[in-house]
């Protein structure tokens, strides 16, 4: 069986920002329902694993685009599984224009948890050693892995939001692409007038709930590098809570 | 021509929500996109008028469902011109999955405005007499009209919202979805538990920008009916703004 498939987008003017380029919401929506799409075909899909009350969740996510899609341009998507570990998975990702044009790259790993527990299951226990088939290591994906982003020292407070309705996904918890839409937006839109965002980095650690209030911690030591941690409490509180989500942005 | 066209969508696990539903911002998303590819392939979409420094911008929208697709399922949405009068067009909608089985209908308003001014043309001056052709007054779309919606009195402000990047769309201004998701998000999690929210109206008289200040005053005098008036500030304060969205949200 092919290792890669690929889904075709357009840019919507709809799904744009107020620049006609496409949001990098979407984006990462587009990322995830291509590794579903992908699953799916080889039966390790969303719906086989939800029907033994199983469910996927991301653990991390690196997005990293040279040039951003504008309005009405196509983007495909490959997605194709790089290996697996025990309780871990990488799935890599090219986005292009399907002519030739890279816009870049990302990079992700899973994991497979039980709906009650939340404990993750080692992987090819669960799916079976043929899902070790699919794995294609020898397929290229040249973005930097992901950074060991460290805790925050003395970061201060820059956004609180309580979790509403729209934030949560069929899996109870907060939307992973919901942080980052929240993340994007700590920053003034004149900051996206003068620079562009060319990566992000996402380490998912804790979940969080329908809610919950969510504090974001951010440094800024490095030029155009933003760190930020989410932190998530019971009460609307300066306090720092729990991590829940540690976070890295790069402009240009 | 053929007066109608149809976009084929599936229900993607990451564009439901916590019950494994079509969210309503994604399938409003939809519907612009789908009114832009029936408008684009006739010569008189988003690129050709922004081309002249024009743009459509949307001035109704109701949106009523029977039923709301589930995840794996396909939509299908048809669209087509009901009619044209001076400053405004009528867009009808009907959403259904292909097979027989009809989810829902939706009505909405268009203008084009001019990018500046922000001033609406005469549409069969600007855009020809042919625009007049592609009207399809016969086809049905049996759901309610808008719906007169009066000014509210006595109103409690019930959740003000700072706008911010990710609301802000290519024209500049709030994009009409966002505040479906704002309104949508006053409404606790358990009420979309206990029960299912069937039909929507928007009325849009103003527009929104970066930086304002979002007010949402609701009442509810009739069961499971609420009518919110959402205004804008430059400042954060409880006095009533101007009126931007008159809304009426129906749940079942």
């Amino acid at each position: 069986m092919q290792k890669v498939e690929t889904t075709r987008h357009i840019v919507d003017p709809f799904h744009t920002d107020y620049k006609k380029q496409l949001s990098w919401e979407t984006l990462g929506v587009d990322l995830l329902n291509a590794a579903e799409n992908h699953a799916a075909i080889r039966g390790f899909g969303m719906k086989d694993v939800n029907d033994v009350n199983y469910t996927w969740v991301l653990a991390r996510l690196v997005i990293e685009l040279d040039v951003t899609p504008k309005v009405y341009q196509d983007y495909l998507i490959d997605t194709w599984v790089e290996n697996v570990f025990s309780m871990f998975t990488n799935r890599d990702y090219a986005i292009h224009d399907g002519k030739g044009c890279v816009y870049g790259y990302a990079r992700s790993v899973w994991s497979t948890i039980n709906f009650e527990t939340r404990k993750p299951v080692d992987l090819l226990e669960f799916h079976g050693p043929e899902f070790a088939d699919y794995c294609a290591p020898e397929l290229p994906c040249p973005i930097a892995p992901y950074t060991r982003i460290k805790p925050l020292a003395g970061a201060e407070i820059v956004k609180m939001h309580k979790v509403n309705y729209s934030d949560i996904d069929f899996n109870g918890h907060v939307n992973s692409m919901k942080y980052l839409l929240h993340l994007r937006d700590i920053f003034p839109l004149e900051q996206y007038r003068k620079q562009r965002l060319r990566r992000v980095e996402l380490q998912y650690q804790k979940e969080s709930y329908y809610g919950q209030f969510l504090q974001f911690f951010m440094k800024n030591e490095t030029e155009n590098v933003y760190d930020v941690e989410i932190c998530r409490t019971d009460i609307q509180t300066d306090d720092k809570g729990e991590v829940c989500v540690r976070a890295r942005l790069i402009f240009e």
